[in-house]
Parts: structure tokens; sequence; C-alpha cells
């Protein structure tokens, strides 16, 4: 396909705001007279408030007002980003309230103050007085899973989410019979944390006519307008919600964490401005996490190494609040199945529990980073069990174009991971590394490893998949374009421009992206998340832009008395098909649209495109390690990305989307994790200096390499690619550990601490 | 015509919010380091700046810039509100920019200081020196018009505008012989100003990628981003205007005034914020008036009183800039011919004058109610000279129903003038009063006077006349509506509600408004003015609710399984049109135009209306005052406007736009004046305490009556009403005045000074 804009590595829309200053986030635009917020948490984990004193705090000189669950009107809503379902059956879990009387997690909500600023307001806080009631508490799934354990929320017996399947046409049990080897094991991830920029932050307030405004940075702006209708009884009408310019999220801002509290406060004060903006350690352990997972993985293999029958049982640790766990379970499920289809059969059985840690949700990848680190650990302890190539293993059993999936009804048009695999090999110079490294001793050891993914755009057929773009052409031929699809940094404004500019036939400047996303006017989408707004979004911006190109031919065609047929728009003119002679330019076309007195009819349009297919995205990543036996620290020697996402928009920011993602898996590999304190709960290390999240002085030299099929179902023939990035660095180190030592470590993180734990059982560390 | 919404005293959309304090004006929303200009002004009226010396204001601390022409880039640009003309030779006049090294009045902006802070820029202009080289300066149209006088703009002899028409089968000397008497007299009017209650204010800044955003109290958001990109000369496309509540406009923020100052400091700043909010006494005598003029009137009348022949000269004092000089003279020669067509010839030649007073420009009714003073003075006279009723001589005269206007083109559909007429009659007890008041003397003395007017709706055919409309139905079945037609306080938004309600079939409580007009956001519209809005504005909402009334029935067709053609949209609910019953909600319609995962198509329209047509409003004012001879004081016993104004949108509403109109009419003949040292051009009391606007104790009870007809062109059968009002109640009460004193004041305003001589001269004073 060949493109004039798409494929180009235009400027990033929003680069010089953002290193200037002049972007404006939430907190940059208050509002005159506002109020200011804190949270009062939690000091249990699981239990009941039996009694609160706020008269002191009251007493305080500028607070305004400390709600308590008692006096703070506000029903029960879902936080889970997800596009409302007309099926009741398919609706998302409402367990939340602003404010609690029922402590779920250390640092629940369970009152808050309103003060004129917010120094009063945390002293304030400390003036409040609370005696609890506490229950047993339950960090661990399975521990919460336990027929004996106390239920966290009332008639769940703990399960958030449960997600089971069985593919194939013979019983899985005959399956694994009929296989020469069956492997078993059980792997293990943790929660870790985003550490977007931007803490959440929202403040809101009415209008004098009784709406409702929100404004808070969010992934999600017109479902966050939905549920706060849902969580405020008021009509969604009667809700605006405003984006500004945001810093980061990564899914942490695809829950509607702290909207219906400000919200309820504010109505509850006569819609007085309030703000709400939480500190660090409030938004690591009060806001959402990764969450981590048990697996217990089988397998049954044929000698040549293909795989007959898989089994996965999964138990997710979703913490104190359903959130995502129901949806993850079955994402989880679907990919278990997808990327390794079995010959005879898989069955699957996904748990997500209720526990007393920090809310899971959506971060980045949705689960996949978790599943596939199972699975990708678990088919590399197979081939070195079965002493085979692991590459040569995963070549056996991957999926391939033209895979018909039985859950989804999808059929993969598109697929490189053939390709993928051999740019793997070459770049990690796979099979003399492999030579080199197979008998190391001594206490730095080397290893080369290598993991794939694959992974959907967007949510259909699970979910709705929706996206509306309005584009109103200016007097000088430019247009304005708006999106309720979000920029959150990803980049979105700057391709949903490049894909405006390539269909209507003007200059990448030529197009102005809407970047506050305001659902008054940003016509509707869903939001940032599940790496659709490219696939989905560009279909709106396409059928848009299509639309408005046909407009400014038919003027042109009038006003220029030639036949439409043969003309076409390019680079701002209106160009002769034939002999590619500029007759006009689109700007003097604009201006008989605004100008002329008997046939002025402004060129915009505004449509919605609703999506009723999914493109796989595929990738892996080959990774060089040096391994430090004695210290357990790992040195990444290479480590390279290679994508399989259709038509790359934007190549510069398409490597910075992934670099960001290896950033993202790295951590994810070797130093993230959110410890609780087993005794009471309390979150350890809910602060940058504590919580290990890589630094520029952490990271290695991140390679990136596209493959880029033309796929058919993409509006400009793209897939995802957002979120993929930060599925495999973490197994590729962790298989690539693996050679270096021999050691199978199937938990993360590995952090020098728990290499060092795996290596001493191993006995290696009483080698060197 | 049956309405549901149309027509009702809904409460309007912004009342809460302005008396709760929560309405944003522009200085509410300022931004962060946001930088403050103050302007220094000329102190001669004409001259040349020979040198500025600006070190000791750029040495002050806080002090940012000190600009003057020299460093300030900006071209020329007309200032008027008028769309933009593809014939060059139908564009305004750029005789503008932004810092002057030519004064023109006594004001003139010659340099400007950006500081931190108001204060200091304020102290920053007393350290500035400047040394002027002096000009003769006139203060009167004829005296710039002299052929000796000194050009004020070169090349323009000091014309701004003429216009000039012959009209009748018959040349006007010949008519005047045909009469039976001709009546020669001179006429005028002073300046005064619009006194809205929020000064002119904006500022501007630019963003990340150099789009400029300038914030701004205007009534015409749209063409202030033309105007500024021919300022700046920046593509439209890079500029954004925002216009937030505002508090009044009457026409003077239907000028460009202060835009491209704040716009070219902001640039020249690197795109840093700059605000600049005028104070009072800037506002009244630097941003526009109502111009002054002097009209040379003469009527050749028969026996009967039918008017055979009509001749006027007028010349407008158009002020230093030429701003709206140019087609206000054209209007006014419209407005001359068409309320009293002579039998046989009408002769108009008309001068608009630069002078080296403030700038004249738009003023609620544009010259209607300069011209309807003289006319309707000038009737009264010739009916006091003829011995006739003067309510008979204009009903001889006065135009009808179904008149050609051979000027504009228009044939008149509907015309209520008798009705008004017989209404007037009956309010203030015409031949009973007359008849009363004939014969009076001592020192307060009564009458009863009438005048009337008629007022074209919009400017077609004289100018484009376009409004767009967009509109988006919400998960709850209500719509946001968003236009670029302003919101200025004078109701718009409560009655374009009304119009999509009724239009939709949905309550008025589900039309949600964007009141903010945003050039990037509200479809095009050239603004607020003319009396323009509810005619054009509302064809473009008509359009709009057609289409989304359509799209609900297309949905609850497919949804139902019914007939489209047998259900209406009534209430928010789908009903049979045969028995009436609802079927469905459009909430359940809307939910599934968002959340059917098949269907899903949000119902939203973007649409233009182009209008080529115009509905001629007409009305007339009766007053019943009482003169007190000795001191000049008038007491308005009685007081009516009754207008024809087609279908009246929301009466309350409406009635409260006529008191605002009478008021400001009231001022005009009693009180209002703005004046001029003879010695230096300076203003006089360009302040609220100086010059004198009625106050609430200076207002007499005002009465009001509508009669409506259906006006076919108009979308629901409207004609013009924001402007009228303001028209007749001054010839009315001066009409009155002369009915109870015998004297034919011809010049406003007709304050106690002004009448104490007027009477003198009458020997009045000497009998009591």
């Amino acid at each position: 396909m060949e493109f004039t804009t798409v494929g180009k590595s235009y400027k990033r829309k929003d680069a010089a705001a953002k290193v200037t200053g002049k972007a404006q986030y939430t907190r940059d635009i208050g509002r005159n007279n506002m109020l200011y917020a804190k949270v009062l948490r939690s000091t249990i984990a699981h239990g009941f408030v039996k009694s609160i004193d706020t008269a002191k705090a009251e007493a305080l000189e500028g607070v305004v007002k400390v709600f308590t669950p008692d006096n703070l009107p506000c029903g029960n809503f879902p936080t889970a980003g997800h596009p409302y379902s007309l099926d009741p059956s398919h609706q998302d879990k409402a367990d939340r309230k602003a404010l609690t009387d029922k402590v779920r997690f250390y640092g629940d909500e369970v009152a808050a103050v309103v003060a004129v600023d917010e120094l009063i307001a945390q002293k304030a806080l400390k003036l409040i007085t609370v005696e609890y009631e506490e229950l047993p508490f339950y960090l661990d799934a399975e521990e919460a899973l336990k027929d004996d354990a106390v239920e966290i929320h009332e008639g769940s017996k703990n399960i958030t989410g449960h997600n089971s399947y069985t593919v194939g046409d013979v019983d899985i049990n005959e399956a694994f019979e009929k296989s020469d080897y069956v492997f078993e094991e059980v792997l293990e991830v943790l929660p870790v944390q985003h550490c977007h920029m931007e803490n959440h932050v929202a403040y809101a307030y009415t209008e004098g006519n009784g709406r409702l405004v929100v404004v808070t940075s969010t992934q999600i702006p017109h479902i966050t307008r939905r549920i706060l209708s849902q969580a405020l009884d008021m009509p969604a009408g009667m809700i605006r919600v405003i984006k500004p310019i945001i810093g980061g999220g990564f899914g942490n801002k695809q829950d509607v964490c702290i909207e219906p509290l400000v919200a309820a406060m504010s109505l509850a004060l006569g819609g007085r401005p309030v703000m709400y903006d939480m500190d660090r350690e409030e938004c690591m352990s009060c806001t959402r996490t990764r969450h981590g997972a048990r697996f217990y993985m089988k397998t049954g293999v044929r000698k040549d190494g293909r795989f007959l029958a898989r089994e996965l049982t999964n138990y997710g640790n979703g913490g104190a609040y359903a959130a995502h766990g129901h949806s993850q379970v079955g994402k989880m499920g679907g990919n278990f199945y997808r990327t390794y289809p079995a010959e005879l059969a898989t069955k699957y059985e996904g748990y997500t529990a209720y526990t007393n840690c920090s809310v899971a949700a959506a971060m980045r990848a949705y689960g996949i980073p978790q599943i596939t680190f199972a699975v990708e650990s678990h088919v590399e302890n197979i081939a070195k069990a079965m002493n085979m190539d692991p590459m040569k293993l995963r070549e056996i059993n991957m999926v391939t174009q033209g895979f018909k999936d039985k859950l989804s009804g999808i059929t993969i048009n598109t697929c490189e991971l053939p390709e993928i695999v051999k740019t793997a090999k070459e770049y990690i110079h796979w099979d003399a590394k492999r030579a080199e490294y197979a008998h190391q001793t001594g206490d730095k050891r080397r290893g080369v490893g290598f993991a794939l993914f694959s992974y959907p755009t967007a949510t259909w057929p699970v979910a709705l998949e929706i996206a509306g773009a309005r584009m109103v052409m200016n007097q000088d031929g430019s247009v304005c374009l708006q999106m309720g699809a979000t920029e959150i940094g990803q980049g979105a404004a700057t391709v949903f421009s490049q894909m405006a500019a390539e269909t209507v036939g003007i200059p990448y400047d030529m197009v102005h992206f809407e970047e506050f996303t305001d659902t008054d006017i940003c016509p509707f989408d869903t939001g940032a998340y599940a790496s659709r707004q490219t696939y989905v979004g560009g279909k709106a911006v396409k059928k848009a832009g299509l639309i408005i190109k046909d407009k400014v031919l038919d003027r042109a065609s009038a006003l220029l008395s030639l036949e439409k047929g043969d003309l076409d728009v390019k680079g701002g003119f209106i160009v002769r098909i034939d002999n590619g002679e500029r007759v006009s330019s689109v700007e003097d076309i604009a201006l008989d649209s605004y100008y002329n007195r008997h046939t002025a009819d402004t060129i915009a349009t505004d449509v919605t495109a609703t999506v009723e297919t999914n493109g796989i995205a595929f990738g892996g990543s080959a990774a060089e390690v040096e391994v430090d036996i004695r210290t357990g620290r790992v040195e990444i020697l290479k480590l390279i990305n290679i994508h399989d996402s259709g038509t790359i928009i934007n190549p510069v920011l398409a490597e910075g989307q992934v670099h960001g993602g290896m950033s993202m898996s790295l951590g994810y590999a070797l130093s993230e994790i959110m410890l609780y304190n087993p005794k009471n709960g309390a979150p350890r290390n809910n602060n940058l200096l504590d919580y290990k999240v890589p630094t520029l002085m952490d990271t290695p030299q991140l390679d990136v390499a596209f493959v880029e099929p033309y796929e058919p179902t993409g509006p400009y023939g793209n897939k995802a690619l957002g979120e993929p990035p930060a599925i495999t660095p973490a197994p590729a180190i962790r298989n690539a550990i693996l050679q270096a030592t021999g050691v199978e470590v199937n938990k993360l993180p590995m952090n020098p601490q728990g290499l060092f734990e795996h290596f001493s059982a191993a006995g290696l560390t009483e080698e060197v």
C-alpha cells in the first residue's frame, strides 16, 4: 500500500508543548475558589469501621467539610474502563462506593476532608479518630479462595472472575494420555505498579444549571461519564468529563478511581469546585496494580515436540475490588489457547480472587505479560527437558497465519511470527551463542533467550468497539479533528493527524487535533486501552476524511466546472488525476465553502465507526545476558523487540512506544515488586525510592525491529502496538538466564535477592 | 402554527449561573503565569508621535516589555464584525494597526506595556515620554469633510462611507414640484456609548505547536479569528478564538478592538499569555460609540398627506477609524426609503466622515435609532404644520404588507404596522389625550407621542448569511448543541435550546447548549449582530434537529420493527402517530445507538444553513410625558413598545429584551451624550458618574405588547427582536414633548439643559 503521510516520522503534535512547559495538565487548569480534598485511609487491611470521630477535624479553621459514607451520597459503581453493555449479565461489578465503612485493603477510603488548601486538609486527617473491628486478611489468592476464608465482599466466595473452556475434539485427559511426555509445573508472578509520572488527579464542580463538570487525568473520559452517571444517579447528559493533557496512565487510568469521590463531594457542597490530587504513596498502593498470579501449567508433548494437550489453572490476585478481574481472566485464557494451539485439546480454568491487597486492574497488556511469562518459561523448560532447541520447539507449535480461533471466531489474516523468529535468531546470533554458552562455569555466565507473544487489537468480539471522529475544514484548508479517542502520551494525536492528512490529501501540519478530550465535544469513543485506538479510531478518521475529501471534490468540481471523477486532492491541492496538474488549492475551495453568499456550506462531518473485526498482533524479544552468580545481578548485553503490528504509522513514535514497553518489562523482570507487610497487610514500598522502577542507568540499549504485513482489517493496514512491547522482554531475559545458569526461575521478579535464592537452592552459589 | 416548546417562557439556561456567580467570564478563566498589558494613549486628538522614550518604563522591575509600533509586528486590519467577502470591493477598510504613530483621536493607542501585574504596567505608562507633532482636529463631520480639512487617513478625503440612490419613476425635483407642500429641516443626534457592564477584555497565548489562542469577550468569535489571521498574517486554522460568558456588548463587541493587540504582543513574547482588561474610562472613549449625525431632510407632500417626494442628505460622524461607517450609511439609506415609501421619488445621499472623535461603530440597531429619530420627528413636524393627526399621516404613508423593496429586492411578507398603530392608540387613549392636551399653559405640560420603525432581520441581501449547528444525542436522550451563534446575554442559548427541543421532540431541559463559543468547536457562524441569530441560527438548529429526529426514528423503527412513517417523537418518547401511544423512550433509542455491539452509531449531525431571505420586523412606541418647562425635566407617565417580530420564541425573555432596548432609548432621549473638550478633543465624561446612563430610579414602568404574524421565511415564523426595541422610545418621547409644549426639538439628547435652551428660544420659559 502506497502512503503519503502514514508511515513517516512526523514530529509529535504535543512535543513542543511538553518540552516548553506549555502543556496544560489537570492541575494547571484549576478554577477560582478551588477546594482541596484529602482522604483518610484505613490502617487495617480488612474489617469494619466501628466508630469514627470527625468533630475535631471539622472544627479546624479552613476545613469546609468532613465526609464519611454516612453523609456522602454515592451509589455503588464499577470502576473498570469498559464500554457499557446492554446485557445486564455482561455489565461490570458495581462493588465500590466513594467512601466505605467496610475496609477491604490497607489504605481503603474511610473518610475525606475538604478544606481551603491541601495542608489544612492533611492536618485535619490527623484529627480524625477511627475505631476498627478487624477481620482476617488475605494477601494470597489461593488463601482467599479457601472454603473457610472470610468473604471480603459478601456473597462473592472471594471470586471476582472465573473463566473456563475446553477446546479440541479430544477429551483433555485422553489427549494427555496420547502424549509422549507430560510436563507440569507451577509458575508465579507478583504485583507491580504502573508508576506513571502524573498521579491521579481530578476536580469537579457544577455549572449554574446543575450540570456536573469533572476534569480528570483519565484514559477513558466517555466511560467515566457513564460511570459517574451510575454512581451519582444523574443522567449522563448532565455530566461533562474533560481530560486535559495527561502525564501517563498505562492502564491505571483506565479505572474510575477518584472521579466519583470528587464529584459526590462537590455535589454535596452545592457544586463548589473540589480537587483531589493524590500523592505518590496513595497513587502506588491505593489506585491499581498489575495483578500477581500463580499458574499451574501442564503440557502433553509428542516426541517430535508437537504440543498435543495444554492445560492451565490460574489464580489471579485481584486485590480488594473487582475492577478488571473478571475480564482479565478471560483475556488470559484466550491468549493461552491462541498462541500455541494444541493439536488435540486445550483446557483452561482461570480465577481472579478478591484479596486484601491493593486493587489489581488494567496495566499495559492486561494480563498477557503475566501469562506469557508463565507460558514462555514453561515452553523453555520443556525444550530444556527434551533437549530441544527452544526456538525450534516454538516454531513447531506457534500459531500461524490463517488460524481460525475457535474461542473468538477470529481468523488470523496476517502473522509474521516465522519472520520474527528468523530476525531474532540473526540479531542474537542464536545458533553460535547457544553453542558458545552451552557449558559455563565461574561467577559470571552468559546466555541468550527468546520469547514470543500474540496480542489482539482492541476487544472485539468480547466487547463493543466504536469510535467517532469529527472533522471540520478551516478557512485555510486545514482541518480541526476531534475524537473521543484519547491522547495519553502514546502519540494518538500525532498518528490520527497523519491518518487524517493521508485521507483528506493535505499536509500533516494542516491537521489540528483537539487534545483535551471533552465528552460534550469529542465524539463518543470508549478510550485509550486494549491497543485499540489506531485500529478502531483510525477507522473513524478514515471515514471522516473520505467524507471531507468528497465534499472538497464536490465543491471543486462545481466551482471549476470540471468532472469530479477527474480530480483528486493531494498535498493541499486539487489535482487532475491524469496529469497531476494543480487546478486549485484546498484553501480556495475552503474559502468558498465559508464565504460564497449563495452556496456557502462548511465542510464538516461527525461520524461513528463500529468495528466487528480484530487483527492479531505478534512479536517477540531476544536477549543476551550476563549473570553474576554471587550477587544475583543481571546485565543485559543485548535486547531486541521485534513486532508485527501491521503498518507502522509513525516509525519514530512506534520505536518510542516499544522502548517504553521494553523498559516496563525490564523492571518486571529484574526489580519491580509491590511488597506488603505480612503482619498487617500494609504496603511496604509504595514510593519511588523503595519501589525499584528502572531508571536510565538501569536500561541497556534497546533495539527495535518491525515486520510490516498489511493487515486487511486495519484502516491503514495497522494492528495493535501500544501494549505489546511490554510482554516479552521479561520471559526472554528469564530464558537467557536459564541458558546462562541452567536454573529454571519460575517466579518474578528476578531481582538479586530472588536470583540468589534460586541459585543457592540449585547449589550454584557453592560452586563459585 | 402549533408549537410545544417554542413560544413558552422557559427559564434562561444561564440564569442560575449568573445569579450564583458560577458563570465564568474572560477574566475568571485566566492562565498560569499571565502577563498584563496597559496601553499608553495619546494626549492629543490628531497628529504624529515625533519621538517616544520608553527606557525608564522598560527599566521598571516587573515590566516585561514596552511595545511601540516599531517593535510590534502587526499588519493593517479592519475592525468591523462583518463576514469576509470574496469580492475585494466589498471588503471592510483595513485602516487599523495594533499600535500607531499617527494619532487620530484623543486616546489613540501609541504604546503598550506588558508587566507581571497591572499595577506595575500602569506605573510604567507614567514613565514613558512622548513628543507629538499636532495637526488640526475635527469633532464635527461636516467640518472634517470641508475641502481644506487635513486628511485623518491619507487619501480618504475624510470620507469613510458614502451611499446614494434615487428610487422612483419620476425625477426627484419634478416630484417636489408636483407636491403641494415641501418641508425642509435639519435634525441632529449626538454620539452615545453602549455602557455594557463588562468592559473589553481579552488574553492571548500560543500552544506548544505555535497555534494562537485568544480568549475574548466578543460577539463575533469566528470573525475575530479571520481578522486576527489578517492582522497577524497567520493562517486562520492556526488561530483559535474562545468567547466565555460575556457581560454585554450591544454592538461594541461586534468590533475587533483589542484582540490583535494582545495576540501580537503574546506572539512577540514567544506565546506567553498576555491579558488586557480595559478600564471603564478607556472602554467608554477608546472602543466604539453610536455615531452622531446631522440630517438634512426634505419632504414633498400632497394636500391629502401623501408623501410624493422624500430626500435626505446625511452626515455621520464616524470618528477616527472606519469600523462600520461604510455599511451603516447604507443601512440607514435602505431604512429611509423602506419605512415611508414615497409615491413618486426618494433620494438619499449619505456620508460617514472620519473625524477625531472616538470611533463610531455598531450599537444596538445600527444607525436606525439615529435616522428614525430624524424621520419620526420630521413626520411629526409635518403633521403639525399641516394640522393633521400625526397618526393619520403615518397611516397614509407607512409601508404595508406585500411591499416590494426596490433597493433590496425583498418583498415584505408580514407587516403588522396597522395593528401596531391601533394598539398604540388604544393604549395611550390617543384621541382623548390629544384633545385633552391640545392647549396647555403653566409650568407642567403633558403630551402623547408616537413613533414607528421598520427593521430588517439579519443582513441579507447585503452580506452573507450563514449559521451552523452541531447536535449530538447523549446516552440519556438529551442533546448537546454547539453553535457559532453567540450567547451575549440576550438569551440565545435559551431560545436555541427551545428550538432544538421543539424540533427533536424532547423536553427543554434535555437540550444542553455550549455557552463558550470556541471557533475550533462551534460550527461557523458570523456572530451576534443585526438581530440575525434566531432567524439564521434558528434555521441551522431546525435543520440539525430534523436530522436528529430522523435518525432517532430510523433506529426506533428498526429496533421496534414498526413503520417509521407511523412514528413521531414527542416529549422525549417515541409515539405512534395514530393513537399517541408511547412505544419507547428517546433514552432507550439513544442507549442502543451507543452500546449496540453491532449497530451502534452515535446520533449526531453538524450542519450549515445558508440563508437568502429576509423578514422585516416592525414596531412602534407610544409615550405620555409631563414636561417641566422651568427645569427642562421630563417625566414619563406611560411608555409602551409594540413589536411585530413574528413568532415570539420566549415571551418573558422577549419582554426583557424589549425592556432593555427601551431603557437604552430612554437614555438616548433624555440624558446620554458623549462630550468632548472643543479645545483639545479630550473626552469629558468617559465614566459612569458624568455620563448619564439611566438607572432604575430614572426608569418608568415599561409596557410591552407583541403582535405575532407567522413570518413564512423565519424558521419558526420569527423575525428580528434583539435590536428593534431601542429604536422608537426616543422619537415617541420627543413627539410627546412636542405635543406638550409645541416646541420642535430636532436634536438629541433632550436633557434638561437641551430642553431649557429650546424652551427659552421658543419663549416658553418667559411665560411661566
